[in-house]
């Protein structure tokens, strides 16, 4: 999974019926120091995440677990929200 | 997913027999400023997007997803319109 | 899917037996003025391409749904030849 | 599979349900002199790795296979601890 | 697939049981002129490709057909040998 800072929403009108009601939300994967590193991807989000959270998304396939697997097309899910971002690098 | 720009189309007649009558287009993946980023892809389009148009795609098995989903080979779908380019990054 | 030239053969006698007898090429992925981008890679040919022809290749699990789908293991396909190298990029 | 050292712990409350109890990691991925290369990811520890051991992890869907495979969204889990970094490359 | 060269052999002790008695050699992914491009990977054996060879592996889900597929997690397996160098690049 990786880490990435929320930084955006996305409106689409026109998509794919299996995306209906879904939120999308603009998510910029960071590096160790936290900055922005490669470009901005569109995220469905699992977990109630909010512009400038830091969050990690999953990719592939499994990005569709927590909906219905069999027919969301998605390659970047939001799963999980990081509580602190002191905590996350304790070896620095 | 990813955000991209439909930059042209892609005409095949020698093709894979499970992508007859399928629509490619060719797509450029795009930066947070909305530059190009990274080489253009060739996309199966399942929402009707034209070139011009900011649209966001997905990848890997899920884009397999808005169609006979065992038999398409696809690692590219575009399965959203960008209603409006003013509302992706709403931070900045 | 991306666009790629066939640029050489492999031959490989020892390999995996769900590979027997399928054809290999090396394929050099391009740019948007079809110039080279990174590194080649082989290629499982499911069309007929020969040595420099334009094609576009299917990478992920969806490579192996044109062969025997959950023996074949291959991560990059061709899944078909372009018709023309003008009419790929129609915005420029 | 790729080479990481595992740099830091990271807590996350508001996670997917399929993900509580799990334990995240922070890797960094490593070159052939494993200096860090590319930006640190987030892992599943699926054998007890600690802040400082040179792993191995696999993404993709495999890397749910240590888990209940059809509910653990994860694309980054370490499934391997390095015995000793002098006999990673014999080669050289 | 990917072309590489086999740079060294990996040993864990500690790691997931699916991988138990499996082959780990550390593999070098190649340029068109066989250079070495990128960080080395772990990959597990189906061919019994040793040091010094040129090969060629498959990743992601594909990667595990050589094996048990349902339970081997691996995205990075050795699939074949290649016969000869010169024959790689015939278009040069």
């Amino acid at each position: 999974m990786q880490l990435a800072r929320v930084i955006g929403n996305l409106v689409s009108t026109v998509k794919n019926e299996a995306l209906e009601g879904r939120k999308f939300l603009i998510v910029q994967t960071l590096n160790a120091d936290l900055s922005p590193k490669g470009k901005p991807l569109v995220a469905l989000d699992s977990v109630g995440a909010g512009v400038g959270e830091l969050v990690f998304w999953c990719r592939g396939k499994e990005a569709s677990f927590p909906f219905k697997r069999d027919s969301t097309p998605t390659d970047c899910t939001i799963i999980g929200i990081v509580d602190s971002e002191k905590h996350v690098f304790n070896g620095e």
